[in-house]
């Protein structure tokens, strides 16, 4: 067990195959004697039953299905679950359970942030990219038409359940899209850990139940660290968004859910070297070994070519890190540590996205 | 000033004739180069430039003007502040000043809550309900069809800027739904200020500039003292919800918007005090003193007469105070002592909103 450590806001992060239908672990952590499952159409077939069965027979229970993507992460689907909470008579002593993906995190997680001011949420993801980024660290929200998370809130949970055994039933894209945010870990966070990762890279695309803890641990333990450090990502914890600023803006210009978030994590990392490399921060060797093991696993190693300059800078300059309008990304120093800096002009970044970020990208 | 004392997140109430046009208090609490002015079409004319003016020239600064009313607190008009908020690129760095009543405050408030998981944000109340009651505490949030306030969050503000001038022009109804909220505090915090308030009635429905500023600043000490002891309503601060479990349930049933909030209150702080003598904790002799006072400045004093009695229970069991589905009512042991309680059961509920609560009250 991890804990994320914010005072009066710590709480535990259990990871362990059959987490999902432990008794003890929901009598601890759900207080009233309501509570609102929120799931997805195809996550709940697979694991409602389970997580119902083990909650307190006498505890009321709501279920909301959502349908699955990164496209319903909307305020019109997040009334969905306000609309059943209230008919059902949930008040503020209910408990909000996230069952799925980083989606079902993210709204459930808002729902529980803004239901009658807030009420207590537990998430229990079953992706392997919600289960190391997603599920810890209280960042909630859904997207808007011009811009993804850009309405939600800070608001933790009060336990993350990780059931390693449900990785068993991912399909390989959203297994392969986990992993890019597992190598997110070890490029911000550990060099060890990124070259304990590498080493063991067939081992991790094979899902061995024993590396993949390990690598679900280690990679837990560093966000819960960052966020401890720096809750509201005043600064530290933006370096977990090493590639986002890029990735938003790819999933932006593609449309929610064409992409899974993690592929355009994997491209949006290796423009985030390249823009290190050229700016003269990483030595050149970083790239290649990186591109190959993406490959490895299926993952994008290029953005979609389709996007022009111009639009890449509107889409990047709604990023949440920017400031009084201009914009910071994070780069890194060598492997295992990122910084976050506002040291890319706007004509370096032109530049630098008209060679390896549009048609014709010469690698 | 008074300040709301919250440690980290403590702020200030500046009450003074002129702080809506002081550009020293925008200097001193308005930290980036970005601003989101929210207002309504009632109150844009009368002082939207006046604020615009005393904002620093450099300041991009937005406007959204909702429609007037409780009718449009809901998520769909709240959305209006996001898509003005991203199409002219304000960044996690913008302010959001909340200029207007109490409706206006608790919308721009949550948007400020949620706009990029939390931007600062100022209220500006411009009706005397705002200025005593909803500008102060954090509470924030919108009307759901079924319940009030259902969604939001406590997110506190920046700073408070009281103007005295503004309530000259306020409308005699508007007015009066706002003393119904200054008369809550006398009842639930201090006797001595309502029997001031009681001696000054007259002045005060006058609009005396002395005694309403004096007023305003008992109100807002009582409410700053109560949300300082008890921020998220883990207990003491319900008490200031005197008479709105049933004032919430009229402005339900009557669809929002029919009867002002200020209107409801007056009405459910009467059923309040009515509860409170039958249960035997209130001694009966303060209830006629309150009846004349609330006629006296045209507010009502008995709840519509056509909502059944288990239409009153349905919609009282939403009351956010509600615990595992057993309702919570707040009552007067004494004028200036209220006191939150479970031991109002449903049978005495529903004896007594047939005495006191549908056709044919007999007073």
């Amino acid at each position: 067990m991890l804990t994320v450590d914010l005072g009066d806001r710590s709480y535990p992060i259990y990871i362990q195959a059959g987490a999902l239908s432990d008794s003890d672990l929901y009598r601890k952590h759900l207080s009233g004697s309501q509570a609102i499952v929120v799931t997805t159409e195809r996550v709940a077939p697979l694991y409602l039953e389970q997580l119902k069965n083990a909650l307190d027979p006498a505890t009321q229970v709501s279920t909301v299905v959502l349908p699955d993507g990164e496209e319903h992460k909307s305020l019109a689907v997040l009334e969905q679950i306000y609309d059943v909470a209230l008919k059902a008579g949930h008040n503020r002593t209910t408990t909000i359970l996230a069952l799925g993906g980083g989606v079902v995190g993210d709204m459930a997680g808002f729902a529980a942030a803004s239901y009658q001011r807030g009420v207590p949420f537990i998430q229990i993801p079953t992706t392997l990219l919600a289960q190391v980024d997603s599920s810890v660290g209280g960042k909630t929200g859904v997207n808007h038409p011009l811009g993804k998370n850009m309405i939600g809130a800070f608001y933790q949970p009060q336990a993350v359940l990780i059931d390693t055994k449900v990785l068993a039933s991912l399909p390989p894209r959203e297994y392969a899209a986990g992993l890019a945010e597992v190598i997110k870990y070890g490029l911000i966070c550990d060099q060890e850990f990124y070259d304990w990762l590498q080493a063991r890279s067939e081992s991790l695309a094979a899902r061995d139940s024993v590396v993949l803890e390990e690598a679900i641990e280690r990679s837990c333990d560093c966000k819960a660290r960052v966020v401890a450090a720096d809750e509201k990502e005043a600064g530290l914890r933006a370096i977990l968004n090493l590639g986002h600023t890029f990735a938003h803006a790819i999933e932006s210009a593609q449309g929610y859910g064409v992409w899974l978030h993690g592929e355009a994590v994997a491209a949006g990392m290796v423009l985030a070297l390249r823009l290190s490399i050229s700016k003269g921060y990483l030595d050149a060797t970083a790239l290649a070994p990186l591109l190959e093991w993406l490959r490895a696993v299926n993952l994008p190693v290029e953005p979609p070519q389709d996007i022009a300059v111009e639009r890449w800078l509107e889409l990047m300059r709604r990023d949440k890190k920017a400031v009084n309008g201009k914009l910071r990304l994070v780069l890194l120093r060598r492997i295992g540590e990122a910084f976050l800096t506002d040291e890319v002009s706007e004509e370096e970044l032109r530049a630098f996205l008209g060679e390896h970020a549009t048609a014709g990208i010469a690698e």
